[in-house]
């Protein structure tokens, strides 16, 4: 759920910046390819698979400072630095990933891939079907996110890591997260989980059908036949109108914008844009209708109403069971999303387990979307877990 | 924002029941007729008004018994009993008014109508343009709160009563009763103020104007002009889904609904209706386009929109200033469309001028609904100060 024209770019994250990154490479790698499939949760198998990624820093002898990073709902593989030196915005978490920044890449090598099901060069619904050599839209599998970490995982054992010292993820990414940490216990040393949730709740599942159903009712979505015609771009807009008003809060649109008129300075008794509010959300929703699918819209928010960490299991005490590794999980206060109780309720049953869980609440104005704003508070905090885990992991594996 | 499903009908509120008012006739009234026209905010005349109404209990002698119900987003003049013996469901507040209920019939007389601007028999962007011979469309001047208020006031007179004993009115309902006090102190009493602002929220009007999106996305709406065509369905039900998680709390939901699958045991792998919140929320949309009008919900979010009930004052402290009714102003807890805070700014300012205010926070699950169901402390609050103010009146002003 990044909203990249919201981060703010300060001096030093300029691509020649001491602390960027500077210019990445995006790359792609097979993880599946015939006659190899992947089993999907929804039983069926999906072959090939290519998945995009990119890596900041470098991987250590050992082979112990690998940080896998998850984006969110409409996120993609480029966290840091710039694909172009003329980039006007770095990737979207620029601010935790670069030399002296919390995921410091003078010491840990950082991963993302673009999610199974994105439109980002990963594998998703806009892909080529090679069974028939379109596009797949609707035939595409429904996929969950536990599908998402097995492509990661085969990735990451590409890469030659045999565990990761964190997954770190805000919101889907945090799902990702504690995904990766029942699904792979052996694989993570710790989990770094932010504004996230061990199952969405019926609020949340809601505000993804009504988004669905205005892509869906779009003419143009045409049961998700749109590729290469009018793409079902009012719907889309639409369901991104929605989503922008739960990442932030009540009061971050107060003094934001308040009651105050856009260009004008009285009423204008029409229909067109009136309030400084109205004018953000159309501007969020049109710019987003250019750089984002509709298709993958509609699989990933429903891999997100899917997830319940405890699918499969009895309960999420006997999920969490398997945990092996170390957990920080942050919330913020003024996140109506995922709010806090249901980081305390994911924290209560880590501790239950007797994992080692720090937890703590970032008092903040700005919802949900505060992890992916500057926030000092955040960055010490995980820069301290990440020492500290760090220092954990060399002192009980040494290097090989 | 009525939600006539969520009323629970109880056994005594049946058509022949001791505490319904039985058979009710709406009655509509010419408020406005050519060539008296009336001035609206927008600086628009409109000529010819017709207010559709319903009135429960008699007006006594001294015409101090009267109280005038206001509706919210979606309702009408349809409060208590029934239009036919055999009507399946009451009005929409028939918990409220009847003998022997909060807004007793037995002694007061009760008076609704449909706002300005509605589709429920007053005037508004379905009626006929006598200019045209046309429904009026988007040529219907744009109208406020105020407005709505303008042509209650002429009904009231027309109906004999110099001054209200109460207006009284939850969410867009207690906008205009609120309003009533600003605009014509001398004639109302008191004020009962339920789930309500002094002015709309930036995160209310975001959330309006997606809602309005959605309609004007809609390829039916063709710019207004669909009646007697198809209508544009699918815009409004988004629209309404929309409004209908914004009446409910995380918590009401969650308990109603959770994560719970609607006719299956498993989850389906596809984009229907998988989840009960989802069937819940395609319902309420469904249900919804049958009985109002796409364009009415236009001009009525609009109007919210635009309530400040300082517009044309220095501030709110300034617009109070004229008050001379007496305040209850009820908040919920869970409310957060408009939430306590909210009324505890218009309590503070009520209070600041002197205004006698009684303010209540009531503790519930139910989100901004809470003020249409059920609920013994909102009755006992309600009736309480209803005889108090009655008394009140009385011993101020015997009956001549």
């Amino acid at each position: 759920m990044a909203t990249d024209d919201e981060i703010r770019v300060s001096d030093s994250s300029r691509c020649d910046g001491e602390h960027s990154v500077g210019v990445v490479v995006p790359k792609t790698w097979r993880a599946v390819e015939p006659p190899d499939e992947l089993e999907l949760d929804c039983g069926e198998r999906l072959s090939p698979i290519t998945v995009a990624y990119e890596t900041y820093g470098e991987l250590n002898a050992a082979r112990d400072n690998a940080i896998l990073v998850e984006h969110a709902l409409s996120g993609d593989a480029h966290v840091a630095g710039y694909h172009h030196p003329d980039d006007r915005k770095p990737g979207w978490w620029d601010l935790m990933v670069g030399p002296g920044k919390p995921l410091d890449t003078r010491y840990y090598y950082v991963i993302c891939t673009n999610v199974l099901g994105g439109c980002k060069g990963t594998t998703g619904p806009s892909s080529i079907d090679p069974r028939t050599g379109e596009p797949y839209g609707l035939s595409f599998p429904l996929v969950t996110i536990g599908d998402m970490v097995r492509v990661q995982e085969r990735l990451v054992s590409h890469l030659g890591i045999r565990r990761l010292l964190t997954v770190i993820g805000g919101s889907m990414g945090g799902m990702q997260a504690l995904d990766w940490a029942v699904r792979f216990p052996d694989r993570v040393a710790s989990v770094i989980a932010l504004a996230t949730t061990a199952r969405l709740s019926a609020q949340a599942i809601a505000f993804n059908e009504v988004g669905r159903q205005a892509i869906m009712a779009d003419p143009n979505w045409m049961e998700g036949n749109y590729y290469g015609k009018a793409t079902p771009s009012a719907g889309l807009a639409i369901a991104r109108m929605i989503g922008h008003i739960t990442y932030l809060s009540d009061e971050s649109m107060h003094a934001k914008f308040g009651r105050r008129l856009q260009n004008r300075d009285r009423l204008g008794y029409g229909f067109g844009t009136e309030f400084q509010v109205e004018s953000y959300l159309r501007y969020q929703g049109d710019s987003f209708v250019r750089r984002f699918d509709a298709n993958s819209y509609l699989y990933i928010t429903k891999a997100n109403d899917y997830f319940d960490l405890a699918n499969g299991y009895r309960s999420l005490l006997e999920a969490l069971e398997r945990v092996e590794a170390e957990f920080l999980v942050v919330s913020f206060s003024s996140d109506w999303l995922f709010p806090t109780y249901q980081s305390k309720d994911l924290v209560r049953a880590l501790q239950a387990n007797g994992v080692p869980t720090t937890f703590m609440e970032i008092p903040t104005s700005y919802g949900h979307d505060a992890f992916l704003l500057e926030n000092a508070q955040l960055a010490e905090t995980v820069t301290r877990f990440l020492n500290h885990v760090h220092h954990h992991a060399a002192a009980k594996e040494p290097a090989r």
